[in-house]
């Protein structure tokens, strides 16, 4: 009973998938302030410009570099297990398979943009590069992935976490990584917001100004910022993983795949998995594709298709995307990476197009699937993760009372080693249900008058 | 440039190797209390009578059950990586490999026993699994394995580590074991304890005799003890690791290895990387074969070679091993599993034969080794795992003064995300190195002459 289905290293994808040139729409440009399309060089501060490149880029194939497969081949390709445990535990007809993310060294799929991400701006010059992390898995990955191009690494950490996840900020400084709370008295913007509210928790929208400020006014030139999800690039390193697990499919013969699952915070995770799996549907194969998203910060099933900003301060430009509004702030969930206010403009316009369903879970049901699949699995899940879980196993329920031999292929994004204390929670019973009402929600869907609207549409293509 | 190297499936050994029947001159029997022999009946209260079997046999080769293959497939065939940065850092001419047990959901070595051994135990019809735990390693690792095997679990974890490390808490209770700190009021000898002294930290020693105490007691006749270390058949479960590393360097086509680095507390993952080579050794070849201890507690270096208790309450046999006495409380160094006064018989023999070569090496020096491994690798080590990888900077370094193309393999046996509290002690400048004084050795050595004495001498056969 094979559980578990490796990739030689010459099986590894060559190539990164960019469903920017298979969308039955074209995607929308961001926007300035003054309304008007951003152009590469308005980003040229901010980003490398091969990056850049890979940004605007409606290229299907993008080839990897050397280098970074090198790597990347550090800890990929993944596996693939057969969850036949699980299965049994459900006395569910379903096959369910899971892609794990979780074996790479920082324990998640993040370092796949990092290290790319890092190899750029090495290969453009940089030396150094500005970041933010929230619950610190992004703020991990880049630490790692500079410690080993030579790059130097400096990370804004929301203020709370970075007090009340001291571990995550010692992994970092193990990799070199210099990691400060924010806000900081280092840049104008924590300057400005620790006058005002000294004894601020921080947020991730002030925690990206400070990053971008610290690039930008860089006068060597020599710093650029990076983002771990939202952006076309991220999505485009992360194809990565949705391309291995085809191949492991069709290495044990598995032709038809009919449900794929991810969660979904900024998108980056969702899309690695699921976009090669689209490029299918959008050729006409039957898949159902699910994005799991917290009940707490439904930006797919509540919140509006709109142009907003990226941040709490409006310094990013206007991104066409599901938004619960710049200024939403979550309620306190553990799964940390899944508190983002937007979803990625791919993502987004997947949902529009009709080729994603987004679906919402409450916290404590996907606590009850990770203590599931971590007894019968072997493996811990993150929280982020959990969400995937929870609806793979409504989803084997379902196949168990229509009687079909489904097969469901879900995401394993990381490990929950870092982030035990939601367990925590969980077995004392503290843990709270959290369900968004329409009232609460933020500026976005308020000011959705003032904003520009994206002119894309369902196409009804395929 | 391949870094690593996988092997599939069908490439797993299938028999575990048993170096008890190899070794020049035979192993000498535990004895009882009266000075004889311990037979396989008087351990049938503490261990199921098919994991007494192995522990006293000695034929060369035992077939490892499908069921159990089954299971460790989940994570393994476990990566071999070729330390191409680490050497650049080093500017060593010498090639390093390492064997990356951290790979596995607790991340590290220790399920290739526990997944062995909870299996025999169900086998036989037990239905629930008593043990302790001090750092917490082997007590994640029961759980997780009892938790796929569908075995109740109780793991009685030593006081000091269970307050101040409360995520390997959480991490057993997520497989489902009951994790309780000891002394605790669920036994005579934890109640003997807390009556004498209310405020004690707890010891290995006595969570030892907690955890058998729990299980012969039970008058179901359904619990039995498990141990992570030590004994025979724990070194048996353990050689996966050598024979797997010897078929990924013979995939490479890599000949010939000169040296063979592992950290050695009870003497498992020294022994399960290092026996199938020894194997070689014993047969005419020419490997060098290096165990490494911390100067703090040096069993191997400043121990004598006496019987002695593996407890401090004298509940165990007496067994034939180098040891730094049963009362030795070693300082509170970070590497938690290396803090153990005694070594597995199997492996202080091929240290009085020769075959092996002890090494001990004071903590500092072992963090800066783990963080240029994590900052050259990516991978955070264990705080245990660091004492190989020092021991291989010191042979690298001596290569390069050599300037010869040696090929050193060490055992990466977990990595070091449940222990960054030593990480951060290091950054602050506030480790200690501790050089043990002969004058604090424990009774083991003032006691010599009242213990029998092992009759084993170095043969010279080899």
């Amino acid at each position: 009973m094979q559980t578990k289905v490796f990739l030689n290293e010459d099986e590894m994808p060559r190539q990164w998938y960019n469903i920017a040139a298979d969308l039955p729409s074209p995607l929308q440009p961001p926007l300035g302030p003054d309304g008007n399309p951003i152009t590469p060089d308005m980003l040229a501060p901010v980003f490398p410009m091969n990056i850049i490149e890979q940004e605007v880029s409606t290229e299907r194939w993008i080839d990897i570099p050397q280098e970074i497969l090198a790597i990347l081949h550090k800890w990929r390709p993944t596996p693939l297990h057969r969850a036949y445990a699980l299965e049994k535990a459900l006395g569910t007809p379903a096959k369910i398979y899971y892609k794990n993310e979780s074996v790479s060294p920082p324990g998640s799929h993040k370092p796949n943009t990092a290290v790319a991400q890092a190899w750029y701006n090495k290969q453009f010059g940089i030396k150094r590069i500005t970041t933010e992390t929230g619950a610190g898995q992004w703020g991990s990955a880049l630490a790692f992935a500079c410690s080993l191009l030579g790059l130097e690494c400096k990370v804004y950490m929301v203020r709370i976490s970075f007090d009340q996840k001291p571990f995550r900020k010692i992994m970092m400084q193990t990799w070199g990584a210099n990691c400060i709370a924010s806000p900081s008295t280092e840049t104008n913007a924590g300057r400005n917001i620790l006058e005002k509210y000294p004894d601020t928790p921080g947020s991730l929208g002030i925690a990206i100004s400070e990053a971008i400020e610290a690039a930008v006014t860089d006068k060597s030139g020599q710093t650029r910022y990076a983002l771990g999800s939202v952006l076309n690039h991220v999505m485009l390193h992360q194809t990565i993983i949705g391309q291995e697990t085809k191949k492991q499919l069709a290495k044990i013969g598995e032709k038809k795949v009919d449900i794929v699952i991810g969660c979904a915070g900024g998108g980056s995770n969702f899309a690695g998995l699921s976009f090669p799996f689209l490029s299918d549907k959008i050729n006409g194969a039957n898949i159902e594709v699910i994005a799991v998203e917290p009940t707490s910060c439904p930006t797919m099933t509540k919140g509006p298709f709109v142009y907003d900003h990226g941040d709490t301060a409006k310094m990013t430009p206007l991104l066409p995307m599901h938004s619960l509004g710049h200024d939403f702030i979550p309620p306190p969930i553990h799964a940390g990476g899944l508190r983002y206010h937007g979803m990625a403009p791919l993502v987004s316009q997947t949902i529009v197009e009709g080729l994603v369903t987004p679906r919402a879970i409450g916290q404590i049901e996907c606590y009850e699937a990770a203590v599931l699949f971590a007894r019968t699995e072997g493996i811990i899940p993150a929280p982020e993760t959990s969400h995937a879980i929870a609806a793979t196993i409504q989803e084997a329920k379902k196949a168990s009372e229509e009687g079909k031999e489904k097969v469901i292929v879900f995401g394993l994004s990381g490990h929950g080693l870092m982030d035990l204390s939601g367990y925590d929670s969980f077995f004392q019973g503290k843990l709270v249900h959290y369900e968004l009402p329409e009232s609460e929600m933020g500026s976005a869907i308020h000011e959705l008058d003032n904003l520009p609207k994206p002119k894309m549409v369902k196409s009804g293509k395929w």
